[in-house]
């Protein structure tokens, strides 16, 4: 293994690490926030790094899009407004536009270049960026979140890096607290947590600022991410009215094609593995 | 990322790769068979390794070993005598003996030291190899099915390596058919199927000839394996009666314990992804 032919990501608390073997490195640079890297692999297609972090490629994507969306969209009775908070490569807004109930998907990610390389080296997540109800705005999501209106907003999708660095402050309870407040009646928030063989005191801890936040119901997901850490991921929803159910028919007859997800596929994320109900119940 | 202090393994299809940080190599050798190395990791407990392939490890082994025995045994109706063909590291076995209703489980892999070396270095997964019921041989698999009397087995495990080396006859029809010829009226065989992102053609044609080897009921489930390529791993069931249902309320109510598996993660295991589907219902 020559390393100058691969990209390595290290995972320094399971001191593992996942490596693809690169054709070429097709850019480089430093944003105003970040550091971004774009690479055509052997096998996995395009692939983007920020900071380090592999972030997306185009052959496994469609998990991760896929569920960051369509569980909580179907979950919801009816949602209308959506918000992404990050999600600058465009895919998880690909996925929300797919529901014919949404009126408004706004993306908020505080980094306009993630967008415009994701539009040049990943054209099939941006395919929907100018559908009549799509909103981009590249600004900061936490104030964002913070200066918005009582009943604003039905779902919020916080897909965001690790809670290093600029996405450190979305995983917080008071981050938590300004979504609860601009949300309706039986709105949510969906986020990102990490893998539950890797992060488990992580995703406890989210939990647990959910519910201070003023969250009754939460619910964590998981599916398989190749590319992220241990390759077994995790979506926690916090949701202000009961999660005990889903749109189960309007899943099953849903009308888009998808790669990954399915109303049995929905029902499974949802199964808790016996050592991840004995942490979560501890609380 | 220094090489001479992690071990990596290689995925040519995917040309990707995965590594773990190690502290020491604790063991190595050429077996009768194979290449024997174990390493102590800085987070994942030992390393058993084969031929370059990660094998098993402290860490994360409950996802394979677990998923490989509880969906089958709670699948069948009452099975009393099961074969484990590979399954040296004994991770397996113990699995299979947590069940009461077992009454004879054969644990045959052809390489002797697999086992003398997880008894050394994985004395958890060999706690149950002095269970009266248990029965340790270290001989051909593919000739004990072939000369194995009808109505020999419930339950056959293959337990394998991947199908190249000494696990090659172990995917194909015929050893499908031997296996066939023994099993008893509801019999069934468990096989590893590898990952449906990285081989899910492999995984078509296993089903293929396991259905052309007479068995009417075929069944893949998913599982996270984060040591696995892809660290997205299946099973496939083979079985002469019906898999729509399982026992159920045996499996909400077991009386052992395990880390990942239980009732939910049974039935979450067993859910299709699109992608998986179509190609599955092509055939």
């Amino acid at each position: 293994m020559n390393p100058s032919e691969w990209f390595t990501e290290i995972v320094p608390v399971a001191q593992s690490a996942f490596s693809l073997k690169i054709k070429q490195k097709l850019h480089e640079e430093y944003s105003e926030f970040q550091h971004l890297e774009i690479y055509e692999t052997e096998e996995f297609g395009n692939l983007m790094v920020i900071d380090g972090c592999t972030m997306v490629s185009t052959r496994d994507n469609f998990f991760y899009h896929e569920m960051m969306s369509h569980p909580a969209l179907y979950t919801h009775p009816n949602p209308k407004r959506v918000w992404i908070i990050g999600g600058g490569d465009c895919g998880t807004l690909k996925e929300v536009l797919k529901h014919a109930s949404v009126e408004h998907a706004v993306q908020i990610d505080i980094d306009e270049r993630v967008t415009r390389l994701a539009e040049i080296y990943f054209p099939e997540l941006c395919e929907s960026n100018n559908d009549p109800r799509a909103d981009l705005k590249f600004i900061d999501g936490i104030k964002w979140v913070k200066d918005a209106a009582p009943n604003s907003v039905d779902i919020i999708i916080v897909d965001s890096t690790d809670p290093v660095g600029p996405a450190e402050g979305l995983f917080s309870e008071a981050f938590y607290r300004d979504c609860f407040a601009c949300l309706s009646e039986n709105g949510m928030v969906v986020q990102q947590s990490e893998s539950a063989l890797y992060h488990l005191k992580l995703i406890g801890e989210m939990r647990n600022a959910m519910s201070n936040a003023g969250f009754g119901h939460l619910q964590t997901l998981f599916f398989p991410q190749c590319l992220y850490p241990s390759g077994w991921w995790s979506a926690t929803i916090a949701s202000k009215s009961d999660l005990s159910t889903f749109r189960e028919q309007d899943s099953a007859n849903k009308a888009f094609d998808t790669v990954f997800y399915n109303s049995d596929i929905h029902k499974a994320s949802l199964a808790q593995p016996e050592f991840v109900k004995k942490v979560f119940s501890l609380k």
